[in-house]
């Protein structure tokens, strides 16, 4: 490929927009475009990057002998109602009416469609089946941002595994673990394989991958020491004690004048330290009103009280909501006395005496309580954000707290899926059952963006040669010398001859916009050719990581730098 | 692969709804199943055909220097509004609104946002370019059917090439010609490149290819004489002569009760022949009645019509708007006196004299009718259809008529999206002019059934090595015996070694279970090893097209049959 007849808009500036990284790279670096809020046009120089995971990512599932295919986007509402996910997700897919009226949805997931072709299976006989493909995927987020890192759009490669029981399950997931784990080694991507929630999807366990970058969305908890590492969603730690308030016979009730918040509390003269507070939460459940409490140091994750409650609605009450049902406002709640509404403690608040909340009166809070004695908790759940330093759940050792990317996701689904949509077999009794399903994705665009997050700089991006839009850039001082173009020219050919993706730069540009250009969009090597280097014999190679050069003959330098980029292609 | 490891539901029967020999092949052979009316699941046989398609398309794009860009599907109102045909379109295009109200669409072709990143373009200098993508497109048909020659969701190669001037396009357009012409000899298909209407997409010229076949739903007129051809759409011929009725010197009104029909009034005592009545249809174009009038014996072309009038909405009139414009019942209309309507007239009425036409009142006709003495032509057109023997507009030869089915269309745009998106370069004398546009497109899964048309016989499909979701299929006789399964494994592993995509049937099944399937799948060749053939130290070799089967030594078997499928590789 000539430069000069590629599409290759490189933008002096950052997106205005822009906060991540990869953001501002792709787009200035002409990988891509946005077309709309979430939605973006991949340029050739993108489209290449994604060629290439998606390469990468099909050979390691083959390798696994997990078949392809290809599923349509467009759903209809019947398949997704038999699982109930088409009331469940809601907004959160795109749903509409085709021109007959009947109702349509765009895949934002293909559990339910996969499960419905495995109802062909007949037999444990046929057992395990992995089926994968790589297909567009829809998501109305409701905050679309950072680029490629939250979009409306994106290609994922989605496989399903099948097998006859939960061992079976458990070694396709352990199968596709590995596969996962050599797709990112391929992609240059350390990544961390923590537990994590698996909220709509459902099923008995999930694992994401993570890669640690501030552009990322999720924290995790890990130790280092045994190894340990969760999802926010997911993670646990040991508590840490508190000192206890004084203990009473009974609660009693006192003014706290003004005090709407713990912090309040806490500085007010006579109140508690946030530690001997109780935190009141007030949720709407399918319609019904749920107290949830935590420790007043303590910050409630909400989607462990969602994964713990089975419920299609699930919202914090309004304060009309509240005031009707507890006859106060926010800043002076609490669950001494409450029996009509269902409490949820966190288990952060057992065995707590002489704590303080707030008396379901405003302006009041009562001390001295107990909570086992003084409240009637209906359900204890482990429910608060795990901090930094906290000792590990597993062996004790202080907690590491950081932000990441999740860049894969996999599921262990048993028969929700199978059954919902009948993909039953006959086992060796000869009895139907359902088949236990897996569920592993990975979201080819988001990790194109992982990747530039992963290995940039100053100048640019700085792509591992296995996913770079080219591995040589050749870069012509002066074109319109015909020994400097066909120098050039010569080792381009040279090298295209033994598969390597060059680009021969042969703008009528300065050397000073080319190199540049050539680091912006992060070609792993360059290879400079001017009439200086040609009357020594030689051509200049520049490792784009490094920053190293080091002249290589003229004769003998196609071949030279097709060896340093096959050593480095896995 | 082995086949007891793979998904191939193969099945007994067709399917109950199915006429298209691709419909009932692709499904019964295990390779497609239907989600929804005009929506297919692609099984892993499918998919593998589809990638081949694919790959073949790509390796010819990119042999013409095009770039492969990756588009999104959902697409802002806005900027389908620019070209206007986000109304034109209508309910052809998916339209539905996001979460926030926003109006989006799915992508049915991708014209507006190719021009919109072409006004990143700056200087004729990076003209031309060519861009490509591989995409998912919606068109929300009113009649899906066909399996896959008619559906609302497929996968589309579309290019776009941007020129400078209609030189350059037309040098652009030749490429494109010529590289599609390469794409269809790869795949096997026999096709014959007609004139087409460019209907919804505008633009001054467009190139249907299409393949002879009762499946399709077009009609082609061509010349085996001059090499002319073209779609019915377009098509014209030398209209035959007729005898002319009597002239009059002024149009008579007769009665003609219970005539409603041409053949009424053909079949009545002093009626008259079709080719000397006028046939009198009446349009609603964006809401004003249009009088189209043709001769008796012809037939109107409606998208000769609609490429003709520029309207946003173009529909045949009621019989409530015709009896209120004319006073008459259709069986009695007409258009002599007629001065408050648009009347067009098809040339074949040119010079016509003792015609004759209804008398807008019921049962009344006149004739003696000289067309250009006693109507107000306001325009003459091409309307009529092409009959099979008329002669060739171009040598008078005569033509012939057959179905089709089209199986690509390139498009000479011009400037009408560049021009409504600002996709504008400066020009060598510095001005800003519109890059001058073509567009081309091949749906992949249409050209996978149109394989599977033009390659099949009673016992299924007949692949083309290129395009085969399997090269070879080794049939095991007895794959409990040892050295049946391990010579068979031997051969199996030797071609895969080579490259070539082999499927082993290990199954244990009955040979004759397995022939049938092999030949329904279409597998090109087919190895049988078995105990009597092994200890005669050879295997079995039979082509699928020819039937012909030979035996191979079975130590060089691996070679002899590599040679064969590397042979007919293209």
């Amino acid at each position: 490929m000539l430069w000069s007849r590629a599409f290759i808009p490189t933008l002096r500036d950052d997106p205005a927009d822009a906060e991540a990284v990869s953001h501002k790279l792709l787009v200035r670096a002409g990988f891509m475009r946005q077309l709309m809020a979430g939605v973006y046009s991949l340029l050739p120089l993108g489209h290449r990057v994604l060629r290439k995971i998606e390469g990468i990512v099909r050979e390691e599932m083959n390798r696994t002998d997990a078949q392809e295919f290809r599923l349509p986007c467009l759903h209809p509402r019947e398949i997704w109602d038999r699982s109930g996910r088409w009331s469940k997700l809601g907004s959160e897919m795109f749903q509409f009416e085709d021109r007959r009226g009947s109702e349509v949805g765009l895949g934002m997931t293909h559990e339910e469609i996969f499960a419905h072709l495995a109802s062909e299976l007949r037999s444990y006989k046929e057992l395990p089946q992995a089926w994968y493909q790589f297909q567009t995927k829809f998501r109305d987020e409701p905050r679309p941002k950072s680029g490629l890192l939250r979009v409306r759009e994106f290609t994922m490669k989605d496989s399903y595994s099948m097998d006859i029981d939960e061992a079976g399950l458990d070694r396709s997931f352990e199968t596709h673990f590995e596969a996962y784990r050599r797709i990112f080694k391929r992609l240059g991507l350390e990544t961390v394989a923590v537990e994590a929630s698996s909220g709509s999807m459902g099923g008995s366990q999930s694992i994401e991958f993570m890669l640690q970058t501030d552009a990322g969305e999720d924290w995790v908890a890990a130790c280092r020491s045994c190894g340990y590492a969760a999802n926010f969603e997911k993670a646990t730690s040991r508590v840490p004690d508190a000192e206890a308030g004084a203990a009473l016979a009974a609660p009693e009730k006192f003014p706290t004048p003004g005090v709407r918040t713990i912090e309040d509390l806490a500085n007010m003269e006579g109140g508690a330290p946030a530690a001997s507070q109780i935190k009141t939460l007030v949720y709407s459940v399918d319609e019904k009103i749920v107290l949830v409490l935590l420790r007043g140091d303590d910050s409630l994750v909400e989607q462990k009280l969602a994964d713990n409650v089975e419920a299609e609605n699930f919202r914090p009450a309004s304060a009309e909501e509240i005031q009707a049902a507890l006859g106060a406002r926010p800043g002076s709640l609490g669950a001494v006395g409450v029996k009509d509404f269902f409490v949820i403690a966190d288990e952060g608040l057992r065995g707590r005496q002489g704590m303080v909340t707030g008396a379901n009166e405003d302006e009041f809070h009562l001390r001295g309580v107990e909570v086992e004695r003084d409240i009637a908790v209906n359900g204890w759940l482990d429910l608060r954000e795990v901090k930094a330093g906290e000792g590990c759940a597993l062996c004790g050792e202080p907690l590491e707290v950081y932000k990441c990317l999740e860049v894969a996701h996999i599921f262990k689904l048993g028969t929700v899926y199978s059954e919902a949509l009948g993909a039953e077999v006959l086992n060796a009794n000869g009895k139907k059952v359902p088949v236990v399903m897996g569920s592993y994705g990975i979201g080819l665009d988001r990790n194109l963006a992982a990747v530039v997050e992963a290995h940039n700089d100053e100048a640019g991006i700085i792509w591992p040669v296995n996913v770079a839009p080219f591995e040589v850039v050749i870069s012509v001082i002066k074109p319109k010398d015909v020994n400097c173009f066909e120098a050039a020219q010569r080792i381009y050919e040279a090298l295209v001859e033994q598969g390597i993706d060059t680009v021969l730069d042969d703008r009528d540009e300065r050397p000073g916009v080319k190199f540049k250009d050539a680091d912006l969009v992060g070609i792993p090597y360059r290879v400079t050719v001017g009439p200086k280097g040609l009357a020594d014999g030689v051509v200049e190679l520049k490792e784009r990581r490094t920053g190293d050069t080091r002249d290589l003959e003229t004769t003998r330098a196609a071949m030279s730098i097709a060896e340093f980029v096959l050593d480095e292609r896995r």
